[in-house]
């Protein structure tokens, strides 16, 4: 059955490069929702907005390969895990891209009024989550669990980030009553970055334990699962 | 086969059990960490977190007996939906027992302090948004199409109470710097509620996706993946 092994490897190859493909597009979303908010471009964040569908249309997609995947090939341990998590983190990626969708909705509101204040912590924040979900998908796709492992130390650097820009925030929110609705949106758009650190954690973990049978995601939570043969 | 096929109903049915199980769990936790915010219960709150690491062992069987079923049974096409179903709702789950968590932790929290103003949209938006939960799940177990469609209508209810509960505690905000960081703490636990809410939606789209092939998650989105046969 060489002819029918050969499809087989080029529908697991077609599976990484589309969720390759989908990681790509939500961290471009990323990354123009925040050039939308620090250039105060509100057509950028319109664009963000309209170009989610296209990532609906991926996840959908990778969906349907999966099924069939698992429907014709019957394929073996190590494949078959990789399938499973494959329908796992495409719905990450999805709701990475909504959040992508949130800041740039953000963004807009805070365009219509003047600036509060010079970002920092937030751009540094958005490209450390950029970076964590391209290293978890790369850590995938490679089957990786030492990258993956890299992804799981970058995301205490995000929550601290989020800690801080938090504190700042609500200083400024009770200092000056006319500050509260523009420093909440920007406490808003700090929660959904380190949310998408937390999905990009998520995907590096069910990476390592598609990799070693391993739970990272619930350390001590293995013994009483039973294992995983 | 009679004996291997009685097994793999057994185990389907001991699948759709397990997903009922941490659904009761997840929901069980959402009541709690509620009731220890409107009777300011810290200690009620503590068990919420500790019981987490439960539903995670849960997660992790429930991602084990789907891996079986597909690596040992070859489960045929709406079988096949049902267990792929299966391994992206429970991540939902998951994230909804974190999220109770979540507001166990703010719970905490609004203890320390004096109480802001009685409790009113929160906790129908917590009775909502667990019911949602149930239904959902309910109409996966049941492969009920109509039960899920009413979950999607339940959504909206839950997002209107978010922004009216919003625009009131904003203005508590605006009008008394002292009242900031118990008023952001409850906004918080009204955005946690909302993603509960939201979770419900996914799992209820998940579930009309699984049934009908058809797809409510991204209208207009099924055309250009190219159909489910």
């Amino acid at each position: 059955m060489e002819h029918t092994s050969r499809h087989y490897e080029m529908e697991l190859v077609e599976l990484k490069e589309k969720i390759l493909f989908v990681g790509g597009m939500v961290e471009e979303m990323i990354g123009s929702a925040m050039r939308s908010l620090l250039d105060r471009d509100p057509e950028l964040a319109r664009q963000v907005i309209d170009s989610d569908p296209r990532v609906d249309v991926a996840e959908l997609e990778v969906d349907h390969l999966c099924l069939n995947l698992l429907a014709l090939r019957q394929p073996a341990a190590s494949d078959l895990r990789f399938i499973a998590t494959a329908l796992k983190i495409v719905t990450d990626l999805e709701r990475i891209g909504d959040l992508a969708v949130n800041i740039a909705e953000r963004s807009i509101e805070l365009n219509e009024e003047p600036p509060l204040k010079p970002y920092i912590d937030i751009p540094r924040m958005a490209s450390a989550a950029a970076g964590m979900v391209r290293q978890s998908l790369d850590a995938f796709v490679k089957r990786d669990p030492f990258l993956a492992r890299q992804v799981l130390r970058s995301d205490a650097a995000v929550d601290e980030l989020n800690v801080q820009l938090f504190r700042e925030l609500l200083t400024y929110m009770i200092e000056e009553p006319k500050n509260v609705s523009r420093a909440l949106r920007i406490t808003f758009i700090a929660k959904y970055l380190e949310r998408v650190a937390d999905h990009a954690t998520n995907i590096a973990q069910m990476v390592i334990f598609m990799c070693e049978g391993r739970d990272v995601r619930h350390p001590g939570a293995q013994k009483r699962a039973g294992g995983e043969s």
